[in-house]
């Protein structure tokens, strides 16, 4: 039995045989030939098999994922009839002696490089297809097993280095019982989407890709991030057991759907959910969510070839609003560039992504998108209870110019006798440390605060969440970052505005004391979460909590506030 | 007449013809030739013509900038009478019929990259000694002038995209009287060096290469960062007379020379000089520095294939405490990552080196790097007034951690029986946001803090300084970055603990009235800047200074606070 420790990422236990979703070697040799006929004829064998594999693909994908998602191997299935293509490998083969391999290669490489240089998205995206088709042609001449994670049929643990965003839509949620991966921390991806799948998930164990072998049977732990590789029979039944236990606890959890979350001395909280796509609606609501904390519309804008129109936003927006049936939603506008590509903005390569042109920086200089998007929200208002929050805000000038641009747009959508609501609350995410230190003078014009800790935390510590090196920095108990939350709450209040909090930490069992504490208004988080939390603020004090926080302020390192916080007594600790 | 308008980078005004310091386009195209001999003839002309060049200017080198920098012409020098080397480019010549620019490029191409591939630093820089050979005789075969800033033998400006460390070691400093560049800011390299050269700079000009031609007589005016180019004789009269004032202006200055710096109201302050070799020794004494207040040693590993031993790290430390006399000598350890490579430690690339591993994080795991440096100031410590301090200080877990290093070498020490000074002061850069929030709870283990704001304000506002789409947000006047540095002052002096600046914003005139305000101690910035700066607060009352720091902490934004500075009063615009 093998054992590995990771970072606990999406709560729950799961047991299956390991898939490995690990890209292959492919590599070969050059080599003369001596019979050319020999080569094509093994060029065609990879070929025809290629072809059956991806036709099987198709059918599964269509079946599992949906018309949409199987596409993309329709473009597949056309790289490998080109004729063009073929032919031209054939002739290589015959004029240059080389062996199937090379001369596949060769070919490919040169339509790539080819497709690449066009300034055309559409014969760009060609170009990855032709790599992708090359790489299973090649898997098959090899003899080397491709992995294909559509085709997965049985219930299996997914082990990767990391999981892509295309990794994960290919993924069979029906089998699919969990993830490990090699890298990661709670809020990369892979994370994220294991809480909305809600599978359990076990990230940053640095060697689950060496340690599991594909069929090994493995235990994740996503409530302790453990992984146990060929465990013994006991630690199978133990393991079966605290599956009960984990179920018992869900059911729990779910008495408390239509609850409202209040602390024991009867202090309001409102539990919001983060949703990414109209999708989504469907978690926040079957979790008790009691509202939509953060609408993050990059969904909108990416995996396609242009900028979504104004009408299609419309409809995004229209339906979550009507989804949510007049309970609040907070929309944040457009939050591109950084680490989130567009490819057809095309936008230039920054040096440091993170504190580069993105989110507002970009809106405010390329208007058209902006006013767009804008437009598409006020027209929307009138469907439900809309709050526009603008992202990246780090001075005043920012958020006056955005105002002023929104309203610039409402005066144009009344005077064109649309409907538009006179409600909208105008809002923005604290998560530069400059708004949070500058909060009292925004508090004075915005409507409310959201407070996006997975970026203020790695800016207030000058440390990239994402690098391994660097990521122990990303401490979001530190009392730097709850003395910044507490400046953003305290000049909330002042002026009668609310503030609330939609990074990871506003679901994080250590973090709820503190905020609760500090007086935070809204928490919100992976719909998931939502129960769990309001079972751990049901059993909290208020009181007691700012007392606790008052301490946590004037502490001086990360680990003096979690030793109070576990120290508060089991009842904080909900599981 | 041509107007362009820069970045004010050294102050000054400079007249002189221009001098394009940009790469030359090198372009040609493969040739089949009709005689092998008429090409290898052409090849052996533009070897011999470079080899006499590149003699000249290795004697031009040596006189004016000495032997070490001319050691790399000999080495250039070695390639032009490489046998293998021209005789392969005959060779193919010979057999494959090609122009002498192919043979050479081809030839070239493949020794570069042999060289390149090898794990051996010597065998890099013979690589890159060969590709500048074969761009200069390159450029005689296409009878293109290249360019040899180490042949600049009359009074020029330079004008390029932007200067490197090793172009302006190039230089003959009698002869450059001015900089002008198309990128940069007040922070970028060219712009420190310009004012480390006290010759006048203007920076960011964006076009400064399309706009200006070699030869053209130009005017930079560093005090408003405005170039004139083939300026009227009007203009060229009135801007003498600029000139001659500006000269009286800095008589006057050094009238300061060994005066305090004294508020009217009798406030004493500390103006110190940023340094970051013992070289800089002469600069920080002829312009009156009261100390070092950050003493660079990256300097030291730079430049070179292997780390520095502690012997010569001592040495160097030395030799700047004994030159300083007794006087306050800030030496900061090794802040290396980022933006500061070292290739010889083989760092990974990192997706957002700013936010990275880097400085402390890296010493801390790095620790013989670091125990080396630390012995070597602590043994250097009894010949002046030494203070360490730690860079990138995220929390105080990095603090303590880094000074129980120290007392253990210092221990260590003790027991070999080395001197070592017991009244070292050991303090922190203040240039994470987090540590500004705590510098309350800092304050009470450090014995000072000294403020980076170049980092502050890039991490405060989470905007790249060096990437200029996003560099309007580095605002060092912001009430942002302001409350911070009041944080830190306050805190220090609630400790009896004494509070500096090493950042640009130090020599600022318009951050000098706010910081005297809010209470710094000491100022630390260019050398050149010190007088000018001693002058400012000659005439300045620090309980006004006070008002005006109280009053622009309450404002919104960084305009209101700009102009409340320059409404004070002329006397706080020196120039």
């Amino acid at each position: 039995m093998n054992f590995l420790k990771g970072i606990a990422a999406s709560s729950g236990i799961a047991m299956a045989k390991a898939y490995r979703l690990v890209e292959p070697v492919l590599s070969f040799e050059k080599k003369v030939i001596e019979d050319a006929n020999v080569e094509i004829e093994r060029l065609h064998t990879a070929l025809t098999t290629s072809k059956t594999e991806l036709e099987t693909i198709r059918e599964k994908a269509k079946v599992g994922l949906g018309e949409e998602e199987a596409a993309i191997f329709d473009a597949h299935l056309l790289v490998l009839s080109d004729p063009e293509l073929i032919t031209q490998i054939e002739d290589k083969i015959k004029t240059e002696k080389v062996n199937a391999e090379q001369a596949l290669k060769e070919v490919a490489d040169m339509f790539v490089s080819m497709f690449e240089q066009m300034d055309n998205d559409y014969m760009k995206e060609r170009a990855a297809d032709i790599r992708d088709v090359t790489k299973r042609v090649l898997s098959h001449l090899l003899g080397v097993q491709i992995v294909n994670p559509s085709m997965i049929s049985e219930e299996a643990i997914i082990v990767a280095e990391d999981l892509t965003p295309s990794d994960t839509a290919q993924l069979n949620r029906e089998f699919v019982k969990g993830f490990t991966t090699n890298i990661g921390g709670r809020t990369s991806h892979s994370a994220i989407m294991a809480r909305s799948m809600e599978i359990p998930a076990v990230v940053g164990t640095k060697t689950a890709t060496v340690d599991i072998q594909h069929g090994d049977f493995i235990i994740v732990d996503g409530l302790k991030g453990e992984v146990y590789v060929n465990p013994t029979l006991e630690l199978i039944t133990q393991y079966e057991q605290e599956q009960i236990r984990f179920e018992e606890q869900k059911a729990e959890w779910a008495k408390l759907l239509n609850e409202k979350t209040v602390s024991v001395d009867g202090h309001h909280v409102e539990l919001a959910a983060n949703i990414g796509t109209p999708n989504d609606l469907a978690g926040v609501i079957n979790n008790g969510g009691e509202g939509i904390g953060l609408y993050r519309t990059e969904f909108l804008y990416m995996g396609r070839n242009e900028l979504p129109s104004e009408e299609e936003q419309f409809e995004s927006y229209k339906t979550v609003l009507e989804g949510m049936n007049g309970k609040p939603v907070v929309v944040r506008t457009l939050d591109i560039g950084g680490d989130k590509e567009l490819p057809y903005l095309d936008l230039p390569k920054e040096m440091n992504p993170f504190l580069g042109f993105r989110a507002i920086r970009l809106c405010l200089e390329e208007q058209d998108i902006f006013r767009t998007q804008l437009r598409a929200l006020l027209r929307a208002s009138s469907y439900g209870n809309l709050k526009i929050m603008f992202p990246m805000i780090a001075n005043l000038d920012e958020f006056r110019a955005a105002k002023t641009i929104l309203e610039e747009e409402k005066q144009k959508l009344v005077s064109e006798g649309a409907d538009v609501s006179d409600f909208i609350e105008l809002g923005i995410m604290v998560e530069i440390p400059s708004t949070a230190i500058m909060a009292d003078q925004f508090a004075k014009e915005v409507d409310f605060f959201s407070i996006g800790t997975n970026d203020l935390i790695q800016y207030t510590m000058a440390a990239d969440r994402m690098n391994e090196r660097v990521s122990y920095l990303y401490q979001p108990y530190s009392p730097a970052i709850l003395r910044l939350v507490k400046m953003v709450i305290d000049a909330a209040h002042k002026e009668d505005k609310w503030a609330g909090m939609c990074g990871e930490m506003a679901g994080d069992e250590i973090a709820i004391p503190l905020l609760l504490g500090l007086g935070l208004d809204e928490f919100s988080m992976s719909a998931t979460s939502i129960l769990k939390a309001r079972s751990q603020i049901l059993r909290l004090s208020k009181n007691e909590m700012e007392e606790l926080a008052e301490k946590a302020l004037q502490m001086s390192t990360t680990s003096e506030v979690v030793e109070a916080v576990k120290a508060l007594s089991d009842k904080v600790m909900s599981i």
